[in-house]
């Protein structure tokens, strides 16, 4: 075991995973990262709900009214978010929870890193399931190359422009594209997506992903105008690639 | 447990990730990993020797002489792979094991799972440690919108026209900027790079992650040309932001 990676704990921000689906913590989680979060008093977190429900689902014997909580979603005024490193500038670990997947990824928690980086304090990621890892590592695409786009654009100009970029991107630096939507308007960007992409162009739709209906398809997009999912408020992450 | 993560096997390729450092398998790898790990008898290997040497720090008590193990790696022959998945077309469940971290990402792996999505067989990735994702969280960077580029090119000329291209990135598209080079090259990159970047760019250096010299430092380029870290031969991950 290396001394770094002890359960006895480091004076550093922690960034914990969650789970990304229903499945039980030991399907997705290492053990060690149960370990450093009972040692962990104070929690930056993206809402304070979820956070005590995942820390109860760590150790149902962990006693939350010890636990502090400060709360960084998109509410948060920038301006309130370094007095939240206090504890970790006083020499007590922390942590930082998101809703879903890995913190910072794609939430607000960069933030808070970004000013414990600045400041020159340690900043330790522990291993959790990410959709975007877990899609391309599915999909079969290039794993050599490849970008996380976020949202798409919603305006269909902007959109439009995004999908040619997306596809040049593809063919001129054999790169995979990766990106989501707004999980009610699934349906709609794939039809779009479709029609809009050549032929040779391939989509990934990976829904679910470590959950009991996890599904990791990779077809031509023609292909799959043929057979349309429904994925109306599932949680998926797309791929493109040739 | 949802009855898809049950230790009960799926007749699927299971892309089952490796550690990256010498920490314990307990540090990074979910329980359940271990418990696919032996069900599995057929594995697609990177390298039989570290695979052979990874089984066995899963569960010494696995008998290695009862696995059969292909070779996938630069040497082998694009159409010797598709022969590979014959026992999951016959109804066995597979393994894909690459060298480090997770299968398909930066390794040949994907090459399979390309063809196992091409004749709609089910395709599982399991959870474990990237030096990419867990950069990108430590990094305190933009992580809605990022880019893995795997090797920098080698030629000067097409370096510095991607140096460019990598800072047009960042200001343009908020885009995070991730990319490795041959690590006895690590300290000749950092410089080059430093100096070629102007001075709102930040560089985060990952080294050795979930190692025990695990270090993820982001500075600004110019801070970083006044305090060289000797990276030669240390795996290492960069990332480049403003």
């Amino acid at each position: 075991m290396t001394a770094h990676r002890q359960p006895m704990i480091e004076v550093a921000l922690y960034l914990i995973p969650v789970g990304l689906s229903d499945a039980e913590l030991d399907m997705v989680l290492p053990q060690h990262n149960i370990h450093i979060v009972r040692e962990i008093k104070h929690f930056i977190v993206e809402n304070v709900r979820t956070a005590r429900r995942f820390l109860k689902k760590c150790d149902r014997n962990i006693d939350i009214d010890l636990l502090t909580f400060y709360e960084l979603n998109r509410h948060t005024k920038p301006e309130d978010i370094p007095a939240m490193l206090k504890p970790l500038t006083g020499g007590e670990p922390m942590g930082v929870i998101s809703e879903a997947g890995c913190p910072a990824i794609a939430d607000p928690g960069a933030d808070v890193v970004a000013i414990a980086q600045s400041r020159g304090l340690k900043v330790i990621p522990l291993v959790g399931p990410s959709s975007i890892l877990m899609g391309l590592m599915g999909s079969g695409f290039n794993g050599q190359s490849f970008a996380f786009l976020g949202y798409l654009p919603i305006d269909t100009s902007q959109r439009n422009r995004k999908f040619k970029e997306m596809e040049q991107r593809i063919m001129r630096e054999n790169q995979t594209q990766i990106f989501i939507e707004t999980p009610y308007r699934n349906n709609a960007l794939v039809v779009e997506l479709c029609k809009a992409m050549p032929p040779h162009i391939k989509l990934c739709i990976a829904t679910d992903i470590t959950g009991a209906g996890e599904r990791i398809i990779t077809r031509g997009v023609k292909q799959w105008l043929n057979q349309l999912p429904d994925l109306n408020k599932v949680p998926t992450i797309f791929l493109l690639y040739k």
